[in-house]
């Protein structure tokens, strides 16, 4: 469990341009922001990654994102937007608590991807999808 | 509403490495994949946007995702890992209907990220996100 900035912000301790929120969840915009309209969605539980998040905090956040999605479209006439989530240093994540970055994506602002895709090989692949769904 | 190539997945037309399946969603590997893992986490409803998709399959995408990553980085040894999803040609959706990429991150593979962020301007971050917060 983490003791973050956004515990500070959940609590009111941290002042933020807050743009929801519920009995499980938060959202407010960013203020290192990739483009305009750049909000987090973040759940009051305050795991450090998704994978350590309950259920019910999951859930919450999963239905709450197309309504901010839907907003944030609106209040910046974006029609293209990207959701990313990290966890872990080496994947980016710099806050130690979960939180969903709604990004809409402009010309020239927005999250840039690299994206360097290999043929999943049948048989690895078979192995692979057997061994996820046995831990499923 | 969608019929893409996962529409015909769901139906069972076409095959895949299924990971997982309830009455809501389905998950299974990327095939053409950015890390070893790399999974797609799929509602059956056939939404071709986050904002479009119904609360009932949004909650049950939401809850389902920690679990799938608990069992991404058990398989594949991963311990960070990143989730995205593309709404928008210029964000980068290629297959139109709703997916969540689960990407394991190593050192040579996984999502890369180009992050250009700059200042929230307070007064303009103010009235950015009240306006949001009026259209929630």
């Amino acid at each position: 469990m983490s003791d973050s900035i956004f515990s500070r912000i959940i609590r009111g301790e941290v002042p933020c341009h807050r743009v929801y929120e519920d009995e499980l969840t938060i959202a407010f915009l960013d203020v290192n922001p990739v483009a305009p309209g750049h909000t987090l969605v973040v759940p009051k539980e305050p795991a450090v990654t998704l994978a350590e998040l309950s259920d019910g905090s999951a859930a919450a956040l999963g239905k709450v994102l197309p309504r901010i999605c839907r907003a944030v479209c609106k209040a910046t006439g974006a029609t293209a937007y990207n959701i990313l989530q990290n966890n872990g240093v080496a994947a980016h994540q710099v806050v130690e608590h979960v939180h969903f970055h709604v990004i809409p994506k402009t010309d020239s602002q927005g999250l840039g991807i690299n994206w360097r895709p290999g043929p999943l090989n049948p048989e690895a692949g078979a192995e692979l999808g057997r061994k996820i769904a046995r831990l499923l």
